[in-house]
């Protein structure tokens, strides 16, 4: 047998501990598919532990950890943006490679990350920064690699789910699950990167690149999150044959495709969308049956056509069989190479999946240039050929209605209009929001939210 | 740009032609993600095509052209398991890497393949063997490759699960859905294949082997059909809050486990069960909601947990999509090996995920040892007391009842009674029926459907 691979791991959160009760609990199983003894031999840790192996070395100094000679494959755990970036950036230097699940560290600085570890003939993995334990970068980088991605859709944020889920099957208001969400642990004391769709975006820039192939934008990404939703629209959504999920878009526009509306469509929206937001889809979509914490992304490819791939999208386990897969992968090459710790690049699958001279600059789409269905919430006055000046706005935006619900009118003699429409360019959807406010029967802003039939 | 990657196609039916056309409309992408040129050099086809680039050389003579100078990888598509598997031992003794999707040919022949392209430092990739267009092969061997995998259970027969979805969906009987089967194409002319269930058997015994490490196996796998299933039972089985699928299950087994019933179970059941057969799982479970000619594949690892796979099992865009997957992950290790085609054998991904000297010869169960859940179908004379006394006979077997349904009696005065049992080994169930059919009220053959709540 080789000589054992040796790691260091640095953070010995959930995450941390869980990777070493994983290299604990199957370390029969990892020797008998890798032919390698893999280890720990050292570990970063503010504070002393003392249920960690004896012999392994701890050290609070994370610096000195990530340039051990004793390491070949630093797991970075620590979570942040600063001094996970300081520690990372050592490593490479110092020619380990990298596996980490830091989905906002990569989000904003993969870029620059990256082009260091190409630059070092290391590389940088990163399975666990993207829903959890499912294998979504493998999946995209390589086992989608011979098709051309046209879009994709995934519930990315777990207890964005989980709060979604409840409040459909339990009839609960946002801020009582979310409450109890974040009493479970699924959600932080500030849930703000959850609910707001932060940590998603984090994740949907991850997958928009090794889906097309374009530098990571977290930047350009839209980003709305679930606060804004209440039981009256997931009520209405499920009335119609649908399913209000918080879903990452990213999707390929090409100037045909676009024409959703009816010919006055904007020309200029061309280019990928990236969006993060609530979104109705069918109820009998796979996707829209992924409930509570759980994660799944929807893929549709040519030629493959469409795949699911659904899962835990965090916890110790889920995130340590993601952060392990990453090192068995290492394995691999570190076992060609056995003399060295650094490979030539073309061994590694690209980090972004397309090699980096072909990463290509296509133009991410501004809000108002994105296509997508609608649904609208609209209060009217209960007055005669109120439904008819609403009906006229919209067909004089070139927008095609797909269903229409209009309920009992209010004790206040107020009427809810639901109306599903066909995708249409947001600005196109602004003009018309605009002039149905403007009605006189209308009694209160207009409320929108995204709609995908997913086909 | 290294040199280009030489690709010989063996067989263009709708699958080879399907690579063809692939390669064809994602050149730009390939490119833009190996870094290579990826060309076809040779083709065998028994007649000449004219649809074909006048550059690619074709040959009826498959030995020819698959041990050709000209011709890095043998994608062999033409099926069968004599002259496939003639041209490809030629292929690995000529030091050629070969691409299949031959399930049959691998299941019942492919761990003398495996060794034979080992010893000959080559690789056999096999991703589009199994549930087509899905990556499980690659999800099993490298995603989950920290994982031990306790169990697994798909949907891979697109055909049976046509059926299946049919039947259920418009109350169509059997017959009637396999004969529009065939019209659209779903289903062979001669249909035992997909409807015995011996296509999935040979997935099945592929997907177990990565699963557990264990040799190739296709001999010892239970395999049961869904010729047997009527309308009767699918309705039965819905208005309990089950759904029939055909499906193919992996389980390893330890002693402890399997006392499922009450104490007096066979000991001797500690291995792994191959099995494939008809199965009532939970209506709401994601699986059970995987309709058409759709296939999934659903596998419980520690700690992972549970991860669903689902996508197109069949058809021309979705088997060269893993083609060509299989293809992109040897160009890799082509690229890191530029003077010479062969590779260290620890650069590939072992061939059944563990190196082969790991391989266990864990038991594999005879089907009476096999622990599962029960839907019985009993149908008695109405008389008082024959309840009581098959319930009795289940209890004094030591199976333990989860759900009885009664339904009011024929007009012959017989009454169906619909018994779900909790798992017991089939030993037990097997001596429990035997009972129930000798009871004097019986008026016919206990009907039995294995039933897996999938927790």
């Amino acid at each position: 047998m080789s000589k054992p691979i040796k790691l260091a791991i640095l953070g010995l959160g959930t995450v941390g501990t869980g990777v070493v009760h994983l290299i604990n609990d199957n370390l029969n199983e990892l020797k008998r598919r890798s032919g390698r003894d893999i280890i720990i031999t050292e570990v970063g840790t503010r504070r002393q532990r003392d249920d960690i192996d004896s012999s392994i070395t701890q050290n609070a100094d994370l610096m000195t950890v990530a340039s051990s000679d004793n390491v070949d494959i630093v797991i970075e755990l620590i979570g942040g943006t600063t001094l996970a970036k300081d520690v990372i950036m050592h490593a490479i230097k110092n020619g380990k490679h990298v596996v980490t699940a830091n989905k906002a560290l990569l989000a904003e600085h993969g870029n620059e990350i990256f082009a260091l570890a190409e630059a070092n003939g290391v590389h940088v993995a990163y399975e666990a920064a993207v829903a959890g334990g499912i294998p979504i970068i493998k999946v995209m980088r390589e086992a989608l690699a011979a098709n051309r991605v046209d879009w994709l859709a995934g519930i990315i944020n777990g207890t964005g789910n989980f709060i979604m889920t409840e409040m459909r099957d339990k009839g609960r208001p946002f801020d009582d699950v979310l409450a109890e969400a974040q009493a479970l642990g699924y959600a932080e004391a500030d849930p703000t990167f959850d609910v707001e769709g932060i940590d998603a975006a984090h994740k949907l820039a991850l997958l928009a690149s090794i889906a097309f192939g374009i530098p990571l934008q977290f930047d350009k990404v839209y980003c709305e999150g679930i606060t804004g939703i209440t039981l009256q629209d997931v009520n209405y959504a499920e009335e119609l044959g649908y399913r209000i999920k918080h879903l990452g878009f990213a999707v390929r526009r090409t100037g045909e495709q676009d024409n959703a509306g009816q010919g006055n469509a904007d020309e200029d929206n061309a280019g990928i969308e990236l969006r993060v937001h609530p979104t109705l889809i069918p109820q009998d979509a796979l996707l829209a049956n992924v409930n509570g914490v759980k994660n799944a992304v929807l893929v549709n490819s040519h030629p493959l056509g469409q795949t699911l791939y659904c899962g835990d999208g965090a916890g110790a386990g889920a995130t340590a069989s993601a952060v392990m897969a990453d090192v068995m992968d290492l394995v691999r090459v570190l076992g060609s190479n056995d003399d060295s710790n650094s490979a030539n690049n073309s061994q590694y699958v690209p980090h972004l999946a397309f090699i980096p001279e072909q990463l290509s600059d296509t133009t991410i789409l501004r809000a108002e240039q994105m296509t997508t269905g609608y649904y609208l919430r609209v209060h009217a006055f209960d007055h005669p050929g109120v439904l008819a000046d609403i009906t006229r706005i919209l067909s004089d935006a070139g927008i095609n209605i797909d269903a229409i619900l209009q309920k009992p009118a209010h004790k206040l003699g107020q009427v809810p209009v639901i109306i599903l429409t066909l995708p249409v360019v947001e600005s196109q959807m602004n003009v018309a929001i605009e002039k149905i406010e403007q009605l006189e029967s209308i009694t209160d802003k207009v409320v929108r939210i995204r709609l995908d039939e997913l086909s």
